[in-house]
């Protein structure tokens, strides 16, 4: 197979009017207390707001407007722990097309509940993501349908979006930070950053209880490693060669903290943002605080990717941290 | 002195330039799941994603616009349990004001940071806000300065865009729930929403623990109430007679809850939405909850005022509800 072409600034900005059809920008607000927690100047883009409390809305919108009217007609088969059915459920919704949705078992009920909400079939099936992954393209085999797997072309496009709110809100931003699952979101990022000013320092960020494309990234070959975070949105198990080989080509580097730091950090956002971040939306700041040298004085961009943390997690994990 | 006259939607239409010079529309969501729980089609208009987390950021925007020259040279005094004096402190910081804030003692300690680090300067004194108030006045007569009352025209007419933007967003909605504090949120919906379309019904709420501004409604006479709700965005003690002369003309209904059903109300949208409301924004969710049978099937907005709690009373509200 040869080489696919990476995808360009064009493709992400050709991605903007499928995606803000259905969808306002999100904010990017300056916080004075994490500044100073950070020593830095500290913004945080608020992709928790969106309808779906998560970034992955806007590649779900842009990929179902990229559709053939044949593929509109079988209908959308994917895999998800839940934000990016989320987001298939909700562009099905919005391009009036049947979305089948494969869980793992033991999924985050509310995120379940939001893709039934939205009138999605949501199918359970497997331990983790990757068995739930093969199961739905199983499916969408069988049925004739179309599989939409984690980092498809148009799913990086539209989430690459949010990119470009943050540089046209903050044009001086010096460094953005990123939760890396999959990888749609930090190639967007990547790319849209590195093509407007090179200078811009990219950095993803991953639960080093999940550092399966962190691993990937360094070695720069495909492995595999343990899964056990918490965090359901940055859980991956295999890495995959399509965002890999974008984020060789961009990312400055990919940064790795300890469950118990995004747990920390899901508290800080709570207190400092009255923000509810989950595990993968408090990724970036649980990074920034282990980083802070390589931040001082700089103009820094968090991604609240997501907010989807389950009550009874939330409940946990401020009994667990009760001095804070 | 002559009565005044009464604010109009053209007051508010008036203002939104001003609010949107500096703010972009608030999300309406619709929820799914709510909406099962509550027989009716449920929405909620998210003021808590305002960047100081709360709808009065507009109103601060609309008064710092409306002022003369001499009364920008001289400063802002206020006082505040925490969102208005976060909106004041934003304002005074887009228009380059002085910004003075007297907050009651024990105030949250959240808000009180959040005005520093907007720049203002805050002040503790007195037991609740009906004290800090009077304070911020002498402070403001004795330093020649303007005091922004909680209930100024502006204020309201500022506030009335998020119902401008609901309306636009769901013209069929038939029901909105504000909770009410001093009243300038549900005044400007109640003006908007009976000036557009006088079937929509508009609802105020309160803790049953501060019913002052109920009482006083009911009553058609100033009436103050014992005040111990847990929610200081509803917090009043003393009644305001500007916010109750428009409330009267234009209110279907003012409802308690109780303090208890204010806690549930917020874990229900933290579970559901995956927002943080305060006290104050989760009010319109447990009205509705006790009076179920009057929106069964209707659209109705819940109005998350503002997203400010503390992680203290988080922690306390999730350890006494265990069982949810």
């Amino acid at each position: 197979m040869p080489d696919q072409a990476m995808p360009t600034l064009h493709d992400i900005v050709s991605a903007r009017p499928h995606v803000s059809r259905f969808l306002t920008p999100t904010p990017l607000y300056h916080y004075a207390t994490l500044s100073e927690l950070l020593g830095a100047q500290v913004w945080v883009k608020h992709e928790n707001h969106q309808p779906i409390g998560a970034f992955k809305v806007r590649g779900g919108l842009n990929l179902a407007a990229s559709l053939s009217l044949a593929e509109r007609q079988t209908g959308l088969f994917t895999a998800s722990t839940g934000n990016h059915g989320q987001s298939i459920a909700f562009a099905a919704r919005a391009f009036d097309l049947d979305a089948t949705i494969v869980v793992p078992q033991g999924a985050n009920p509310g995120k379940v509940a939001a893709m039934r909400g939205l009138g999605a079939q949501v199918i359970f099936h497997g331990s983790d993501f990757d068995v739930a992954r093969e199961w739905a393209m199983n499916m969408a085999g069988e049925r004739g349908g179309h599989f939409v797997g984690p980092t498809d072309e148009p799913l990086i496009h539209g989430v690459g979006t949010y990119a470009l709110e943050i540089l046209e809100a903050l044009p001086d931003v010096q460094a953005i930070i990123v939760p890396v699952g999959a990888g749609s979101g930090v190639c967007g990022t990547s790319i849209v950053a590195k093509s407007i000013n090179p200078r811009i320092e990219v950095f993803g960020a991953q639960s080093a209880q999940a550092p399966a494309m962190q691993r990937s990234w360094q070695a720069g070959e495909l492995l595999t490693a343990p899964m056990n975070t918490f965090a359901e949105g940055i859980a991956t198990r295999v890495p995959f060669a399509n965002t890999q080989r974008i984020m060789r080509r961009y990312l400055d580097d990919f940064l790795l903290v300890n469950d118990e730091a995004i747990e920390e950090a899901i508290l800080l956002l709570l207190q400092h943002t009255h923000n509810l971040a989950e595990g993968a939306g408090a990724v970036p700041l649980a990074a920034a605080l282990k980083h802070k040298e390589r931040l001082a004085g700089k103009n820094v961009v968090l991604v609240l990717s997501g907010g989807n943390l389950s009550i009874e997690r939330l409940r946990q994990i401020l009994a667990k941290h009760s001095s804070k």
